[in-house]
């Protein structure tokens, strides 16, 4: 789409297109709805005053690029957002050029600007970068390691802070508190109103020079005084849906030739009334009724969050020692509900993995049980500080992972495939994993009670539905769930044992089921006796395979010197594709009738 | 030693005991000095004003720790400090009550300190914690996520800001600059006076109020505004080395019950003077001779880390797109010699391991070739940026990793043990290592070449002398050293190959030995092969054996199945202790003399 020679009138035009659209494909086909139609006039704007040809636009977690992959060539494609083969809901330069990178991770953008930036410099190319972040992407650290470079190194760029003083769900920190002060025009504004007029009327004569200098003190006290002080200049706030507004202010931010923050405010959902400021339930949607914004009713099983989420209350209402945090998700993770039960022992320390991991840590020395409920995939920010400040303090904190496994349209950013394989070489570490809600409450109850740092994994969604009575978890012990005639063992673990239990109802054989529920530590004993009666392993569950479950099997049964023909139906060495998941799974060939043709 | 009731003139005698201790100590057995010696008078202040016995004593990084531990009982045995078996270079809280939680990683501290003090006040307890942070360890981005958060909530808090004006190396970035503005008081001083003078002198009357405004407006132009803004009082500068104001401010400070920054100015190697105001040479030292701060010489080998950097040097003279990055460490990682020759190609960013990685990203995106030069352990910290920064966009990034394997005499936070098991599992990801000084350059020529993301680690101190000519690297393929005529294999990789040779030297048998060179991707091929002639493998590799080398060959074993007796002298699961590396691997019955007693 052509937006350089456009007047501003046919901008407008074009913006309400572009929301039209975002509302008719999300409210059919679902996606992440109120971050993007926030942004619809701040990307016009940007296309209209840079040039998306050369200079790297940047988004940061990209859940707001919906406007840019519109304007960007994918005005039909867009039906297929988030599916599976079609659009992914986040930029991915291997759909576009104009998608400078992949991003699905919050606060990355400042960083890649400034690597642009240095790159741009060496080559004296005329281009400059330019990022759209939002404000609850501005409290994670790594936004901060940039800053601390780019307002030394003062390399041009421009950053957008699209401000719906929200970030996914309500704002939380000083930093939000700040940004909110400034919106809010508290900050300053009646003050420097009367310091002008004194100025003005009461200055004695001979006293310019005072006067300037009050000004400049005036400067020091405007609204961005916290970038400018890391060195990076600060425009705004303005209206980020006035078109005309953010255009200019951005013209001046781009010929400044420094880092500039052009501050906007914007409005979440907006253009979409019953989405305009709404908090967390409107920023990833399924399909809505457009008229009335009443969601699609699924009568889905419950998810394993919210099976999580009554567990940990239960828990903390029976011991005064449960507390627990999560980093920015309090929905997604289930958290909220205890936030609102025991406000204060669960807290929301926005996107701050590696603070929620350490900050914990202290906890557990002083004698609580923290639960730290973060998914798979973001719990890698917090990798340095499970090692350094948990494993090796051998501290009794637990992490519950939610979105383990492959968590569907979210896609290759998302996936939890990776915890196993991060986790399991750590000393001190206990890994387990339910299969499902029964075995979930279990699973806690164990990690409670849990000396060491222990980690309890779980999908994304419902657990299948299963026949077997549960069990208490014992640490190190695993369940055989059943015997068999043949000479084959399954060995599953988490929402593995459902795919496990459906296989073998495929197959002709009469097939051995254990639920290993530990992969660190191994029931060795168990193991042992196992490998006596069945001579082939399968094992199913939904991680990565270099250093997994199959690969936890392969290290015991080659120190033990036993000799099994292991088959892992783990993730093969490649990043997973967005989509639902039942498609990607049978993508990789793990649907369990693709599954039971590879068992002979 | 007792300190809260000794007087001003007996504080000062033990500061001058603790710093002879210190200099005696290190002079002679080595350790890090200049850090130290800086805040003798600070931490003696905090066992003055709080009580080490019920107050959590957090110190960042820990490595400025000898005065607390010589304070706090461990006077006789300092002299074993990070000696096997001795003191730990760092606070551990199983020397002492007194240490409330290892570190070794830096910008922990006020997480930490956030956490206990969540404790606290759920527990009702009359505590405060109280920190002592570097300038050094302000720049990483858990400094700012925990100041987020603390600024927000208000816990009472004490953060001495121990500024010294260095960090490690240089002071890098904005904050730094801030502080440093702050420090010599250029930032407000001048402007102050002149303000100061002007209400004083012409204010009309009636103007109270205005003048009280502008009072106001004077705080907020007072040198902590950065920290005030985020929520955090500021009280500052003071002199890090005048007990007496030092004790007085800190008593102001956990009387404000919330939380304040005190911003100390010290004087780095402050009583030693070859050392006073040093940079990074003072940082961590071998032994010395006090008289005239001349280091005992040794003749020691060259190290891989400056063999690494002349072969950077000469890569980067040859290609003009190879940049680079260090964080905090130019001289430990050798980056500094390029950051001389080519200033605007590589650079420090500061303790800053995610921006480094995901700057250098967009640097990768836009043509240019980075070499990320961290330490093992510290590029932990930038373990989500590799997967979502650099492998799901598969950039052709290097990661040159410096310390892998055991570091010595830092210890069990220092050690580069587990990078191979934490990159293995991450798509796209080419891990290799060089045996020696010449094939470290051919390692580097390969990764200078390689397509996508690439791994290459060497150890601290330097390689052993192997005999084998070297031939360049070959992407997945290993190198056979000798052909054996027993039914061994030796399969080595990186420093690794070392110990298999000295190990195959002392073995009455003849063995094959393999320098595997990658071990993602395997040599498939030769290893297939080999294991048609060789029946037993052994597995010599400086790494965690879960996730690590032996796992991999397990893994493709495996998957083909060819059953090969496969023993691994990797790491066991435990974390490994400080002491002089060869005394520390002794420990782990990794000796080639221990270790030949295993092979039969």
């Amino acid at each position: 789409m052509e937006i350089k020679e456009k007047s501003l009138d046919e901008l407008e035009v074009i913006c309400q297109d572009i929301r039209d659209r975002i509302i008719d494909v999300v409210s059919r086909k679902g996606g992440h709805f109120s971050s993007t139609l926030g942004a619809v006039e701040l990307t016009v704007a940007m296309h209209k005053v840079f040039d998306v040809k050369k200079d790297p636009f940047i988004y940061d977690v990209s859940h707001q690029c919906y406007p840019h992959k519109l304007i960007n060539d994918r005005w039909d494609e867009f039906e297929t957002i988030r599916q599976f083969d079609g659009l992914s809901g986040f930029t991915k330069p291997k759909e576009s050029n104009a998608d400078y990178f992949v991003a699905g991770h919050s606060s990355t953008s400042i960083s890649l600007a400034v690597g642009a930036a240095k790159a741009i410099k060496l080559k004296g190319e005329n281009r400059i970068p330019v990022v759209m972040i939002g404000d609850g992407s501005m409290t994670a650290g790594m936004v901060y390691e940039a800053l601390n470079e780019l307002g030394d190194k003062k390399y041009p760029t421009v950053i957008i802070l699209n401000d719906n003083e929200m970030s996914i769900a309500k704002p939380i920190g000083a930093i939000s508190k700040y940004l909110s002060k400034i919106l809010a025009g508290k900050y300053y504004q009646s003050f420097k109103d009367k310091v002008d007029r004194f100025i003005k009327n009461n200055m004695p004569e001979g006293t310019t020079y005072i006067a300037k200098r009050m000004e400049e003190a005036m400067k020091l006290i405007t609204p961005g005084i916290l970038f400018e002080e890391m060195g990076v200049d600060y425009i705004g706030p303005i209206d980020g849906h006035n078109l005309e507004e953010i255009i200019e202010t951005l013209e001046i931010a781009r010929d400044m030739k420094k880092p500039v923050i052009v501050h906007a405010r914007t409005v979440k959902g907006k253009g979409y009334s019953p989405a305009e400021g709404q908090h967390e339930c409107w920023h990833g949607v399924g399909p809505f009724n457009i008229d009335d914004g009443k969601f699609v009713k699924k009568n889905a099983a419950k998810s394993a969050t919210a099976v999580f989420a009554d567990a940990l209350l239960d828990l903390a209402k029976k011991h005064e020692n449960v507390v627990g945090v999560t980093a920015a998700m309090p929905s997604g993770t289930g958290i909220d509900k205890l936030m609102k039960e025991f406000p204060t022992r669960f807290w929301d320390v926005a996107i701050a993995e590696q603070h929620a991991v350490t900050s914990m840590a202290a906890m557990a020395k002083e004698g609580f049980k923290p639960f730290i409920t973060i998914y798979s995939t973001f719990l890698q920010r917090g990798f340095d500080q499970i090692i350094h400040d948990v494993c090796l303090m051998n501290l009794p904190v637990v992490f519950a992972i939610d979105r383990a496994g492959i968590v569907g349209n979210d896609g290759e950013t998302h996936q939890g495939a990776f915890d196993i394989s991060y986790l399991r070489f750590i000393p001190n570490m206990i890994l387990c994993a339910p299969r499902d809600n029964e075995t979930l409450k279990y699973a806690l109850d164990f990690a409670y009670e849990a000396q060491g740092p222990c980690a309890v994994r779980y999908p994304r969604g419902a657990f299948g539905e299963l026949e077997f009575k549960s069990t208490p978890f014992t640490l190190g012990r695993a369940e055989l769930l059943k015997e068999g005639s043949s000479d084959k063992l399954f060995i599953a673990y988490g929402a593995g044992v459902t795919r496990a239990c459906e296989t073998e109802k495929l197959h002709e054989e009469d097939i051995a089921i254990l639920d290993l529920r530990f992969v660190k530590p191994l029931d060795e004993e168990t193991l042992r006796e196992l490998s006596k009666k069945y001579s082939k392993w399968y094992v199913f569950s939904d991680s990565q395979k270099q250093g997994g479950v199959g690969s936890a099997i392969l290290e015991f049964l080659n120190k033990e010197k036993l000799f099994v023909d292991v088959t892992s139906f783990e993730y093969e060495d490649d990043f997973i594709p967005h989509g639902d998941t039942k498609k990607v799974e049978e993508s990789l060939f793990l649907n369990p009738s693709q599954l039971v043709e590879k068992i002979n």
